[in-house]
């Protein structure tokens, strides 16, 4: 099993969506259909992800996500943290105080400051967190955007266009016959 | 839960025994039970470490494990890898292809090189591995010792000496009365 879930790809990818609707906000069910994935699961990963302030919801028929902040602004690593939870690399037990030569208590100095195996493991948390920290949502939609030819963003606006006036059409009927 | 186990942190701690014991072999129950940790949980950890090549075993009374490279040759990540089993940091499941869009089949350039989330991850990983590759088990042996008053090394000694001598001793009574 990696040491992050799918949880953080199905919610990088559909936040990357979000960067280019701008202020025109997606359910997490139109989201979660365009990219071909669980809409019952990728609305969990949603409700984490407005808990933490990356996304806001919108009311209204024509309501959904949109990005709560400037996608310049959001990390990989705010994202990643929100959806997991700032799930430590090395969880020290601290250990070091246990050894059978100390008896019932250590002497201060095995315990002093931080344990020697636990500070390698904070500086290679620190790099990997560096490293999600450096790039933003903007960054890798902008990776994205290079590799798709002019048309795709019309045709992804023509399927969401198509969602939405379906869905306005179904609330008038509803309406109508109230 | 910490993306590393408990298992690493119990591995590391009793490798730094090993440094410190140079060719003299240390049994994994003897490792164990001067580290104050599980001894069965021990030995499953100093199979996958033998598994590895950073300990080997020697057979005998006074047989056990010393560390089958140089100290200052095995790397952090040598031991999680080995322990962990080299993990990866994120596992893609190339979700970019599912777009509603797209249909049946993604188009090329939909699909083409790494996922641009994925590169990201990859960067983070590689930041990572490469924090705890720059490490030896001998560095942290020397960082450790720097803190322990020079008595501290006679302490151990004197332990794994009564507990060594103790085991010569029944197995001495146990020939005698064979």
């Amino acid at each position: 099993m990696a040491h992050l879930t799918v949880s953080v790809e199905y919610g990088m990818h559909c936040l990357l969506w979000l960067v280019d609707s701008g202020d025109a906000p997606l359910s997490s069910r139109d989201l979660a259909e365009l990219q071909g994935i669980s809409p019952t699961f990728l609305a969990k990963i949603f409700t984490k992800l407005e808990k933490a302030g990356i996304v806001r919801a919108t009311e209204g028929v024509r309501g959904g996500f949109v990005l709560a902040q400037n996608a310049g602004e959001i990390s990989v690593l705010d994202v990643v943290d929100a959806i997991e939870g700032d799930k430590p690399l090395f969880d020290c037990q601290e250990i070091r105080g246990r050894c059978a030569v100390f008896g019932d208590q250590a002497p201060g100095w095995a315990t002093a400051g931080t344990c020697s195996i636990h500070a390698v493991m904070l500086r290679a948390e620190k790099a990997m967190r560096d490293a999600l920290a450096s790039q933003s949502l903007a960054d890798i939609a902008s990776a994205v955007g290079r590799k798709a030819p002019p048309a795709f963003a019309q045709d992804v606006q023509g399927w969401i266009d198509r969602r939405t006036d379906s869905r306005a059409r179904k609330s008038r009927v509803l309406s109508t016959t109230d």
